[in-house]
């Protein structure tokens, strides 16, 4: 085992040469193994173990037993301790889903803090064809299907194409020690079950199961990289971005074999999950729109537009601006001049009569309820209605900014529209506000 | 279920309704259900049942209980019986698979003889997921995930969305008999193991594991379909046919993502395995190739040429061409015609001189050792060398048919080169001949 993996080392990571390497190490077999390997052929390692304290005495025993062997090995070793159950009940997470998060958080910090190259886990074989099955026990699609990754980000995982089996061989060759977990042999978490129930049926039926399960994972990796071209390439007639926001051309995604497939492929990182609904956007009113956890899909006549929720959520912020500011910078860009006459209308201007201003002066996104007086109209006009009729989109109009006074009386729809009750009447106290 | 079924035949299945339908029935469970709702719907119903003779007496038991029901149900029934041992002993196929080929085989038989429409099965969600691992434990790709088919050509399958629980409750609540098949409860299948040993263990898991798993299922059928549209499109850059073969162009293989995934895509219909060879080929030396069952893959220079390999089997063949016959249509077609005078030379015909020819006239493909001696040259020269300086790819060498003498001496490299010897050399007893 130690030429195969100097050998695996060499062929598929010959990064990790002469680079600082910090081992996600429990105590238990794979990981003890993985830092006995590196150890001997002699790679700059550091240990870094979380004691969980979800086994009482036992978790206390795994800290002492790996940090008796870093100093065997004469290595450094971090640890920590977590109150996992009580920061998952806080969390609402399962024990298994807070360990692993706080487990990762913790190893890229101490990574960062301390300038390692990258991190090594101990993930096998066995471990990919568990989370395989977990995959089709909870329903998945094809990325679910293509296995743990070798490299992530500077996570490597340099045990993968062994298995359970050459590993604790390996072990029990050379006499190695490990701490046997035994929580791993209940099969009360279901990762468990799978590796007691199912492994052992399906390496009876195939005995070189995890070969040929390797085999299975590199095609089904080839097809994902095969549709990612696809979308990568489709994307190019289908969408574009403006004004901060991705637009989606309906008629492309239409003229698609399969348009519910395709949005799934352009719209799966953003969090959505019924593509049903998302499916039916496309010939759905004008104005519908569907949330992720961190997006907004909107129908707007030919097109499907997203952007990020933070958006919308900004529409209660108010920015004060007091009398003789001569500019603003947030949350747009507004300046303030006294001029002695107006140049040509343009969009990116007003005049307004200063008489007329009551400071502090407003900016804010519309509210329900909002209206004003046009410039060059009779009378007052609701905003929802004006912003109707300016065919303006669910996203346009949460990105429109209002100027208004102290009084919360409109007196720009910034970039858009003035309004009648501060236009300049006179010659003399004449400000001139202009966007950019 | 009897409202489910009808449903998901109305949305699903619409064009069964009027249509004459064969259902395939063994006697057990999934098929007499399947055959009694479809009795209750009044859809024009026939039964086929084959023995297969695999369990004594209860295979003629089974025989008789489907008899016995298509007379309950007056429905006509077609029987046959098969000795599956010795048959799959004869065409070593495992019995399973005997069994399978020669049932697909019969029914499509009896379907086209008395012109059924469709042939109904009654594989339901659990054989699905059976399925799915059988692939699983073998090793696959996408294409082993994306599931049974629900239509198959003229094969239907209406209860694919049904679980067998929901199957065997409905039989019982509607006190349906059928014959049970004691070979199901026995493990000793690959099939049975992972329906007794397995699903179970994910049922349990997720109770709403077959839900879940037609989701999956959807998803990967989806991946499938994006797949499909980006090798089509793909293929009309890299690939073209010509001469009845089918060339790939090397250097537009090698500017995509992954060459070898694509390799598999474009080729895994012709029955190659080992792709890691087919993506050798792409810088391997001119005339190396690859075989499978059916097809040839040839690198020639800038080319992978794809060719049916029954090309390369009829070299053995010789076609003889008796004296004063006028045309001859196979293998090509050539004419033969007394001219008094020659026309200006043309690929496509040659003069004679009548008297040099010995018959009967022999036509075939070329064989190592052919020489001949090209006209406007000095001397003979090997076909191998002659051929290598024209740049002819082994599967047009293979393509290429020889005009012979009873002698064996090649008159026409058809298409190519005329042989000297043959020549005219007087103005009497000129023969063309023409290719067309």
């Amino acid at each position: 085992m130690l030429e195969k993996i100097s050998n695996i080392i060499s062929n598929t990571f010959p990064f990790l040469k002469e680079k600082r390497l910090l081992i996600a190490i429990s105590g238990g077999l794979d990981s003890v193994v993985l830092t006995r390997l590196l150890s001997t052929l002699k790679f700059d390692i550091t240990l870094a173990h979380c004691n969980f304290n979800l086994r009482g005495i036992e978790s206390n025993l795994d800290a002492i037993f790996v940090e008796e062997l870093a100093k065997e090995l004469a290595v450094k070793c971090f640890s920590t301790s977590f109150k996992t159950e009580k920061l998952a009940k806080e969390k609402k997470e399962s024990t298994q889903i807070a360990a692993r998060n706080l487990r990762y958080h913790w190893f890229q910090e101490i990574s960062a803090r301390h300038h390692f190259d990258y991190i090594l886990t101990a993930h096998h074989a066995d471990d990919n064809l568990e989370t395989f099955l977990i995959n089709l026990t909870r329903g998945t699609g094809l990325a679910g299907f293509t296995g743990i990754p070798p490299v992530h980000g500077n996570v490597i995982r340099p045990l993968l194409q062994f298995s359970r089996e050459e590993i604790l061989h390996f072990a029990k060759e050379n006499n190695i020690c490990w701490r046997e977990d035994q929580s791993n042999a209940s099969t009360k978490y279901l990762r468990n079950k799978i590796r007691h129930k199912i492994l052992p049926v399906l390496k009876d039926i195939n005995p070189n199961m995890l070969a040929s399960f390797s085999k299975t994972l590199e095609n089904l990796q080839e097809s994902a990289q095969i549709i990612s071209d696809r979308i990568e390439e489709t994307s190019l007639k289908i969408c574009f971005e403006e004004n901060g926001v991705t637009k989606f051309k309906i008629s492309e995604i239409l003229k698609l074999s399969n348009p519910k497939a395709y949005l799934f492929q352009f719209l799966k990182a953003y969090h959505f999950s019924e593509f049903k609904d998302v499916y039916n956007l496309l010939s759905a009113q004008s104005g519908k729109h569907i949330l992720s956890s961190t997006h907004v899909l909107l129908k707007d006549r030919e097109f499907l537009i997203l952007s990020e929720r933070k958006l919308s959520n900004s529409s209660d912020t108010l920015f004060q601006i007091l009398e003789d500011t001569p500019k603003i910078t947030n949350p747009i860009h507004l300046n303030f001049e006294e001029v002695t006459e107006q140049s040509a209308p343009d969009k990116k201007s007003i005049y307004v009569s200063k008489k007329s201003l009551k400071f502090p002066l407003i900016v804010r996104k519309w509210k329900n309820g909002d209206y004003f007086y046009p410039l060059g109209m009779q009378g007052k006009k609701k905003l929802s209605k004006y912003f109707k009729d300016e065919k303006l989109s669910l996203i346009e109009k949460q990105n429109q900014w209002l100027l208004c006074d102290a009084n919360d009386a409109i007196i720009w729809i910034i970039g858009m529209r003035k309004d009648n009750r501060f236009d300049v009447r006179s010659n003399t106290g004449i400000i001139e506000i202009s966007s950019q």
